[in-house]
């Protein structure tokens, strides 16, 4: 897939990406590093806890999201990173082996100011668990303008 | 360390984590499992990039400050995990080796208005590459209620 660049984004448009899953292994080992809770972390108490079973660390359902829209190749060279993201909301829990597909909508292209090479785009991350919405938040990322590259 | 209740924490506490870092290596596999852009995945890419360098995944960097808060087992016991964060901002590239020091303030302590053994906290979490803001922002959780448990 092509890289797209500032300009090659419309404000509405909507974005699938490939659908994927976390298995229990990855949910633990991910919790393990970052966020030690039992209900991410112990298959056995995960089951005493107010969610009846393992699941996945909020900020690893962020990161699978991000990383399917990445995947997809779109920014691949017009990346220049992000400033944030902005209204995380876990919605749902997401269990071992749910089906994950996350829809990207874009809100906002804006060229820079002060840079003239690059701009702005605000991107609403819906992700999917076997079909029920269960997490959702908007990143910003710095994007490179295919305008002042020469690129046709 | 002993859990903390929704009661024991106090709009205003500033709690300081235990400092860590992140090697190149983990920098990598996080990138490759979640954030595959070359500036967090390839260092010699990484060098010719707006970085200069290889740096850390902007959701690893949540991940990690998050992380050093929960293994503090302040709320080991009483978490009932979180509904999102809030208002992220990475405001410095966290490069490998970097002394990663976090600072959490408590925003907002609150009961349920609908269910009596729990309450919300909201932290702001403030991560410092090698003593440089680099990494800002607020958590919600969801607390259980000294108060509910016969907890003294």
């Amino acid at each position: 897939m092509s890289t797209k660049y500032l300009e090659d984004f419309t404000v509405g448009e909507i974005i699938d990406t490939d659908p994927t899953f976390l298995s229990a292994e990855e949910i633990i080992k991910f919790a393990k590093l970052y966020d030690p809770q039992s209900f991410h972390l112990d298959p056995d108490k995960a089951i005493s806890s107010p969610y009846n079973g393992l699941i996945a660390s909020g900020l690893q359902t962020i990161a699978v999201a991000f990383g399917q829209f990445i995947r997809l190749g779109y920014i691949t060279e017009s990346s220049l990173g992000g400033p944030g993201i902005d209204k995380v909301d876990w919605l749902l829990p997401v269990r071992p082996e749910d089906t994950l597909t996350t829809t990207v909508e874009v809100l906002e292209v804006r060229e820079s100011k002060t840079k003239q090479d690059r701009g702005i785009i605000r991107l609403k991350f819906l992700m999917s668990a076997n079909g029920s919405p269960a997490v959702e938040f908007i990143s910003t990322t710095f994007l490179l303008r295919r305008h002042n590259l020469g690129v046709k």
